[in-house]
């Protein structure tokens, strides 16, 4: 099979550029792989392990020839990367990005990038909790959607070519204007994922229960909360910074929604309580149904991650 | 080995009393097992599965001659349970119960019951997104907490047995008062459940991003949430009006906090943000590391959950 792109550079190598890198290797999509990452360490990990074809210094030198460029890096970062790369691009290569946000990346980078290259931002709908080059893994986009929103005056074609790297991965493609992509994940990620912050944030504040309560009873529900809580930092911090009206717009209707079940709670309001939790389960059956999730109990989480094979003896009673 | 107690009574036969009476049946830990549920639907399915030795039409019957009594319904029923089965109590029997909220449990139950039996409250920590007599299996309390809540005076003997059943089914056992069991659960689960069904209550209700778009492209975050807010309806409603001061409290600090990272959102605070962002990562370790909860990315679920087990071929560019 002859790869779609004949040199990827993929700048910034964390969760989404290593999974890219294997996927694009194990799939035969990338004549070659030339990565860069901001940190030395980073830079020698993927040298280490062989994560690229090259690694590079800089991320100048890693656009060198490049027919694709993936801009891999926080939402915040990417102005200043493309600032870098500009003048080292080659002419009719396709620059892309992974950005979790789409309207402030496409501000922040366009105005850097020349005439004769295409800029098709995207953004694949994908991640764990795991952060860095090591994180990474071939199947990550398997069965997730990829988003792909064109700039203005995208090229049609440079489009359709991203695409078939993204389906090459094992994504669904689907094409969005960029703010309905931001309303869209204010509401699918963002908004979700600085609400389970502040639970857990919460939790961790409270003096009335100690913290090692916390972490033995978490699995009543706390546990699910701490998985999103624990994504990266500085991706997040620029997620909110840079998708800050569309998530101050959901998290006003999450708070008011939220006040009303407080006062059915308050006056003793059972059938709107039930009325609404009813309501909620038919969105779980559909995900399910859209292979989005495992209807596994639990996740098919293991019920014995901490390795015990066998339960107790019973005592003698 | 000798079973701990010679007949169980489970009085509803949802998920926990199902996975109770697998369990017991497994390790041998009661000599029969008794069985009622409410739904006629419920107690046939029982019979066909053979769930436990025997089910009866009522409670009154269920309970008869029964060493353990075990209360496996909505918190809001148990009190009149408790009423119906007071007068058929055999003497010396342990009552107790699986119940997410203790002092209101026993504020309902204690009243009905006679002087020669033992009220020993109990509540595993322990539970699925499922529910109903089908949705048990055996492994459900394998490493997971069970709180007992002595009630005041309650038999030092007779903790000592029911101990000896809830770490049979493999759990852990503590003990702890009924108030502070309250708001550890509000901390560790009620407050969180309400944030998930609000979440997806606000997702579900939108007129600018479409119910289609929220199941497509909820990998992004928002799909844990949907798995918490299937919970049973009925047990959760109960579990708010039950539990009132507790979630409330906790409700309040989580809306004082969410107000700050919003208020840092709006004027662009990266610092608060990221500070944050970075103290909710021990946590999640912390839980890892007590065997709460699997280190597997995402759970451990599987990269395709609909059923694909190879990746779309990749186009030819």
């Amino acid at each position: 099979m002859s790869p779609v792109y004949d040199r990827v550079a993929l700048i910034g190598l964390g969760l989404i550029a290593s999974s890219m890198a294997h996927a694009m290797r194990r799939w035969g999509l990338a004549g070659e792989i030339v990565g860069t990452a901001r940190t030395a360490e980073t830079r020698a990990i993927a040298r280490e392990d062989g994560l690229c074809d090259r690694v590079t210094e800089t991320a100048a030198e890693a656009v060198q020839g490049a027919d694709l460029v993936v801009l891999c890096v926080p939402v915040g970062a990417m102005g200043a990367i493309a600032a870098e790369i500009g003048p080292h691009l080659a002419p009719g290569a396709t620059v892309s990005d992974v950005g979790s946000v789409k309207r402030a990346v496409i501000d922040a980078v366009a105005p850097h990038l020349p005439d004769h290259v295409h800029f098709v931002p995207a953004h694949p709908l994908a991640g764990t909790e795991h952060s860095g080059p090591r994180a990474g893994f071939a199947e990550l986009f398997k069965n997730r959607w990829c988003l792909i929103v064109p700039a203005e005056g995208s090229d049609i074609q440079a489009v359709a070519r991203l695409r078939r790297l993204w389906e090459g991965m094992g994504a669904n493609v689907d094409e969005m204007d960029a703010d309905h992509h931001d309303l869209v994940l204010a509401v699918t990620s963002h908004t979700p994922h600085l609400i389970a912050y502040t639970m857990v944030g919460v939790a961790d504040d409270l003096r009335r229960v100690t913290n090692s309560e916390v972490i033995k009873y978490s699995a009543a529900g706390f546990r699910d909360f701490t998985r999103i809580a624990a994504s990266d930092p500085t991706m997040w911090r620029d997620v909110f910074l840079n998708n800050k009206d569309a998530t101050l717009e959901i998290l006003g209707r999450f708070t008011e929604e939220l006040f009303a079940l407080q006062r059915a709670i308050r006056t003793g309001d059972g059938d709107l309580l039930h009325a609404y939790f009813t309501r909620t389960r038919a969105i779980r059956r559909s995900i399910i149904e859209a292979g989005q999730d495992t209807s596994a109990p639990d996740f098919g989480r293991a019920a014995t991650p901490a390795g015990e094979t066998q339960p107790k003896q019973a005592a003698r009673s």
